[in-house]
């Protein structure tokens, strides 16, 4: 949500360290010597990135040190599999960095925070930029700092495949999706009989599942944008941030990258590669496809970069996706929203885009034109409210013209994702290409509780990977395609049984409207698959035919804040929970009054300043199918993802390229 | 839970029958005519099963009917692939049954059963016993009733394999466990650097992964009972049953029953087989291997039918497992408890069992021999309890020999799965064997939302996984034997943060308390893998380093009673609500006084007579190696794990063995 992501990138500004738990000095730094990457990452062979070198000099805290000076005589070498070490700008052939020096501050706990003891910590860095490890091994990195000690990395660039085995991967994302929500929503979507279920799920019937761990590199619950960018480039990172290892410098855009996989694509052949969303396009896992920030807040950049590439840094050079299509046209229209105040449509056409801002538009544009299409403001409306209650549509404001009427002749994840495949095949040609598609408000709507909306997005993602099946195998690609379905992260999510809502809203009293709940054999059989007189959505396979049954799914959440509960579909997008209330002051959130009125209240788990649920734990599914599908059993880390997607595109490549991208400035060793 | 399977079972015995949702006139029967087994049903090549047709007329209620006279000349047939239809005796050649004739009483809603405004129902039937189908193909039912009504039901034998793949078959079941668990029990149980975990789970390991779907023939939630039935016999059942299709008669043992994996490698060769839990043995998960009820809670009874077969009915000979390692001292102490009294041990014993009360006596047994172990009364103890906790093992009065002392010398999961390879692979020889092995209590302590024993044995399962693969490594059957490990249901359980346990419990304010959560990057590291002075379990890698961190876990659950909530390892048994508190009468939970203390309190979601948290729908994971191991890939059905399994074991057989069963009344038709 635009509004959490505000709060936490404000929140990484002062407490972007880490050291135990609830803060941390720097995630991936429990000593005063920082190695970044660092410790037990993995490269893909001729893969760019900058190394990053701090020491630190706590002034306060349980650390202090030096008296607050850091080292500045520190220094680095690399080891390359038992062999001699080299110093690091000899060993890459690039000139010494420049020593930088700032400050940073954190909490060292929950009780320092509430009495504003802060610590202060001075830093001293290099960082050496655009390097890349060229041949497959293991790598010994190794800083020495205040004379005696050090600090080491062991680091693996891993044997990968340089043939192509698929010419086209398209990477279907359904943000915050878990096997618990499928569950739930094959439960809605499809009937059964006697325990058998007389349709299903595309993603049922994929021959290929496998588990990824989506953790943080230095938290185990994960945001969208560091779990987008381990799918993207093999190296996980920590929340709010993509495409870079996050450092404690107070610049949002300094921290040390590392290469994408259309970044790779792209410098290596001058593939065509896309992304589509049903999220605002500058939200984390559209744009952490070919951007580097640790802030995901700064949209507007964020969507600069996109088009025009990293411009403060030598980098992979980059010439924007041939495929751009969602929401967030704030960041387009000229004003406040945009970088530096310009029209984004005006750019993205001065560079041969077609702009689109409807779906009849979009339908129409040329295919061989690079093509960006942005349908409103904001996300895109949920599927729940642009097929059964359309009448929502007509509240908004968020036509992508910016003239305050409402987008109605909209897309959906299927359109988007069908016409993206029509330009993509025809732009890479030959050459294949990359599509990353995502069902973004899975996880917006889980994040709200509005499990309705969020399931009706999960069925869209579903519809649409099988549209995408028969769309590639009408053009005679399929079997030339490895599809991969995951998610970047879960939310604690699970059914337990039906409500009679009737009887639910009946009941005055809020222990006895729990009464209404039926589990184990009152939970019945789905209420969303009996037909209605009157109830007749036209919306076909794949979808409930009642949305608003009697007996309903009672769900519940991991985690949540104060709400107030009634199983029923809500009939205009929730809000679980208000701030603000009189006499109880800011950041802390009750029950909205405004919400499920004749429901019983649940009281929250989560601390009273978040306003919403948030991401849980656990591991999601991967399901693929095509070339390499094999490549994805079993249970992995997220970053896997990456190695196995570069396996199968043969991305084992020393660091040059055929494609459109530059040389690069080191040699092979 | 024992308690909790009384009061299901009593349950059943006055609402045995369904209609829409909340409750069911007869789950799988929606019209007037009940075929049973019912519609969409699948089966084995010669498969034993029994076939009850009813007829109901309603006297009141919205399906009244006839004025309450079931049509007692109603008649079936059985028309194969397209055939012509035959009478159902004629086709199998066994009698006509005689009719017999009920009544039964089911409430139609909340509303109803709150006025106490029963429907009572008239039924007329009759059940055609042992009968099989030995070709694979279509069927259709028939059943013609009330002279103009008729109920159809399609079959399906499904084409199964006669020869064999695999020698033997180890089925672990993690009871509940579901992969968001798999993953909380991975961050507490391996260490992590920079987002990498140093060691691994065998379950991570394994090289295969499925899904499979948990749901009865009749409600969207199981139980362990019918989803056991389903995983062993390729029948879905309904809560409370198994080994057969419920019907509405007062018996709880007529129901018409179908054939289990063990059954039929009994019959066909004489295979070993053995059960090994964690639970009381009379508990669904291990005596729905061999037993035919839709009363789960008959424990008695149960207990004499595992040793001596069905003796009501004509049915497949079965003298008794070779092995039955577990709990439930009670069914074989004579007393209360057992079937008419009787010593089981003694009964064993003279069926040649040798019968082990510890794990000394245990790990001496002669392996040629059947055997039996019991080890306490009721459950067996958590590993966390006998590894971390053992104070609590010595307030016990468990003893198996009933005289009321503490069990001290119990063996773990591991112990019994280790001790019954060694007998199953001595008595199988050539013929193989079947195993069930069960982790039980993670189904267990999750209802009682005691997180870190549920999880304590998760561990205790992967740690036998791993045992157990380098046992049959050793003993030359690795290559022989499909090892498949999945669960019968779910709990809805995922964590979404850390919690500052000092923090939390230092602070006075309910809504402060859930202030010491950390969400996202504030979630952190795992505490549990921090080295901590003077804390040395010494119980080696898979397990926590510290049970007891400051910053623990932050879980929570899909549904649960109200309870209160400080996120450390209780350090006793959790019961987080109570009954009957002054003024509140009976089956009224609330928070439990004397559970966690300082900790803040979560209302529930469920109904207030129930005293512990429910099962929950999620798909749960399947993870094989081995001979078939692919074909446990994908989505499927829980009944699909006894075909694959059949399939693997080259079940598809006419119905005759060459084993020590009885020659079918059937012939091939």
């Amino acid at each position: 949500m635009i509004a959490k992501v505000s709060v936490l990138a404000a929140l990484t500004a002062t407490l972007s360290a880490v050291n135990a738990q609830t803060f941390h000095r720097l995630g991936t730094c429990p000593t005063l010597g920082c190695i970044l990457p660092p410790d037990q990452q993995d490269f893909l062979p001729g893969q760019y990135f900058d190394l990053r070198f701090e020491v630190h000099a706590p002034v306060n805290g349980s650390e202090a040190f030096n008296k607050g000076v850091p080292d500045e005589k520190f220094t680095g070498t690399i080891t390359k599999d038992g062999g001699s070490p080299k110093n690091i700008a000899d060993y890459f052939k690039v000139s010494e960095p420049q020593l930088e020096k700032w400050t940073f501050s954190w909490y060292e706990d929950l009780f320092a925070r509430d009495a504003k003891n802060k610590t202060i910590v001075n830093a001293a860095s290099k960082i050496y930029r655009r390097i890349a490890l060229n041949e497959p091994g293991t790598y010994k990195i190794k800083l020495n700092y205040y004379s005696n000690k050090t600090t080491e990395a062991t680091w693996v660039v891993r044997p990968i495949a340089k043939t192509k085995k698929a010419k086209n991967i398209i990477f279907f994302i359904g943000d915050g999706m878990t096997t618990n929500m499928i569950t739930a929503a094959r439960l809605l979507a499809h009937k059964s009989i006697n325990g058998k279920y007389q349709t299903k799920f595309a993603l049922d019937q994929m021959p290929v599942i496998g588990h990824q761990m989506t953790h943080s590199i230095d938290s185990f619950i994960t945001d969208s944008a560091n779990s987008a960018s381990a799918l993207y480039s093999g190296h996980k990172s920590t929340v709010n941030a993509m495409g870079v290892y996050v450092d404690s410098s107070p610049d949002s855009f300094d921290d040390p990258k590392v290469e994408t996989i259309v970044e790779i694509i792209t410098r290596l052949w001058g593939s065509a590669w896309g992304a589509v969303s049903t999220a605002f396009m500058a939200d984390a896992t559209p744009i952490a496809l070919a951007t580097h920030t640790r802030t995901r807040g700064m949209y507007g950049p964020l969507i600069d970069q996109m088009l025009n590439g990293v411009t403060n840094y030598t980098w992979t050079k980059m010439n924007g996706p041939d495929v751009f299509f969602g929401g967030g046209a704030e960041q387009f229209l000229p004003g406040s929203g945009s970088y530096q105040g310009k029209d984004y449509y005006d750019a993205f056409a001065k560079k041969g885009y077609t702009v689109s801002l409807n779906k009849t538009s979009l339908l129409k544009a040329d295919d061989s034109k690079k093509a960006l299409g942005i349908f409103c403001t904001g996300n895109l409306p949920v599927w729940l409210d642009r097929n059964i209650f359309p009448d929502n549509l007509k509240k908004l404001k968020n036509d992508p013209s910016g003239n305050k009427s409402a987008a109605l002749d909209l897309p959906g994840l299927k359109e988007m994702t069908l016409k993206a495949i029509d330009v993509l095949h025809k732009r890479g040609g030959d050459k294949g290409f990359f599509l990353m598609s995502e069902a973004a408000s899975i996880d917006k709507q889980m994040h709200a509780l509005d499990y309705s909306r969020a399931l009706g997005d999960l069925m869209e993602l579903d519809d649409t990977l099988k549209a995408t099946i028969e769309k590639l195998e009408k053009i005679g690609e399929l079997n030339n395609t490895l599809i991969v379905v995951s998610a970047d992260h879960g939310h604690g999510f699970d059914v337990f049984g039906n409500a009679d809502t009737k009887y639910l809203a009946a009941q005055k009293d809020d222990r006895k409207k729990r009464d209404a709940v039926g589990v184990y054999a009152n939970s019945g059989l789905s209420g969303y698959q009996m037909e209605q007189p009157g109830i007749s959505y036209n919306t076909g396979a794949n979808f409930p035919v009642n949305w608003d049954p009697r007996y309903a799914i009672a769900p519940g959440f991991g985690a949540n804040p104060d709400h107030r509960e009634n199983y029923r579909v809500n009939k205009s997008p929730r809000v679980p929970a208000v701030d603000g209330l009189p006499g109880f002051g800011k950041d802390n959130y009750f029950v909205n009054p405004a919400d499920n009125t004749d429901g019983f209240i649940v009281n929250g788990t989560l601390p009273t300043e978040e306003a919403q649920g948030v991401h849980s734990l656990t591991d999601v599914p991967v399901y693929a199918r095509g070339p390499c599908s094999d490549l994805f059993q079993g249970t992995y880390n997220n970053i896997d993802i990456f190695y196995k997607m570069a396996e199968c595109f043969g991305l084992g490549q020393p660091s040059h390229g055929t494609g459109n991208g530059t040389s690069p400035g080191c040699k092979k060793h």
